[in-house]
């Protein structure tokens, strides 16, 4: 058993998929978070339909946005 | 009579179905979770309509997506 | 006079329907509730216009989807 | 001057409309309430556009889908 | 400089217009509130595009339906 | 560095516009706040799409339909 | 790592760019932040599909409509 914020935890410096509520998508590696799952990405991704839209160096994403995490 | 958080305790370790308000569904192992519903689903399958959409090793799905879980 | 929760607590091993606000229902036995109406159905059919969807030998929904619940 | 949640008080066991974010809206005497404005109806009807849809009798209207209450 | 719930507090027994993000507005005179902005209005009215839908001797209106309060 | 409740303290008595999400704006002369960012402005306007909808001498205007307050 | 708040802490003084809900963007000097995310930026535009659509010298854009900020 590993509590949700456990895997945030252990994913970071790792890749992982952030899916939002709109449809959009964010990749990136993970750089932090905190308890509302307000993530921080490097070299992040928008993805849209699987397809990328724009690059950003650093992003912070609002967790109230997320559907899931995947590491 | 058993408490929600409890038989979400109970269900660790078996294969959930977690129902979101988007029409997507969520199918997996239920690997953790905490007290905002927040669930980590191990081998997961993203459904929609009843057909799997996605296959993920590890998932975090946000709890305020939610509709209902069932073990 | 009874508070909310403690008429759910009344209705524990009771048939219940929960009326959510997309439009679906969940009708079954009441096997436990929290304070944030989370409640766990036993024996839960899922309703659409007052037909049965899908049976589930047991659900928790989510209590922020809730519009009222009838024991 | 009247709180909110005294005037409830001084329902209980009086005809109240309850009018929810939905359009619909559930009639009947108020028997209880929590400080969520979730509340408590005996032999309530649900109404829409003025119009009985369903008789029940007791149900738990969640408060955060009232526009209004009106004793 | 007034902070909103003082100036509520001196509205009371004054007549108030509660905007809704509805595009609903009740006219009435404010007879009590809470910090959640939660309103009693005595001698409500109703209002869609300007025009009287319904009056009520009394109403609680719940606070995060509203976008403003004009005293 | 300025925090955003103290930048709307240095802006008591300035003239701000306040874009709620719903895209109507209100302009007028800021009386008080509290930290819901719940504003009261005086001599207000309504704006939609740029043009006067309505003024009122006093409002209150919810914080959580807020975009940005421009001081 | 580092967690949001103090990336955001990092950025003071430099150019973010504030992706909105409803598809507006704030683009500007980051001068403040508090813990819900709600940001001060100094030399606003506000940008939609990519187009500025209006300056502001000064803006306090609420957190809760926050998508994602990129410093």
């Amino acid at each position: 058993m590993i509590k949700p914020l456990s895997l945030l935890n252990q994913s970071i410096n790792s890749n992982v998929l952030v899916e939002l509520k709109s449809g959009r998508g964010y990749r990136g590696i993970l750089d932090g978070f905190d308890p509302h799952m307000n993530v921080v990405l490097k070299n992040a991704e928008e993805l849209l339909n699987g397809e990328t839209q724009k690059k950003m160096e650093l992003a912070i994403v609002r967790g109230d946005n997320v559907i899931y995490i995947s590491p």
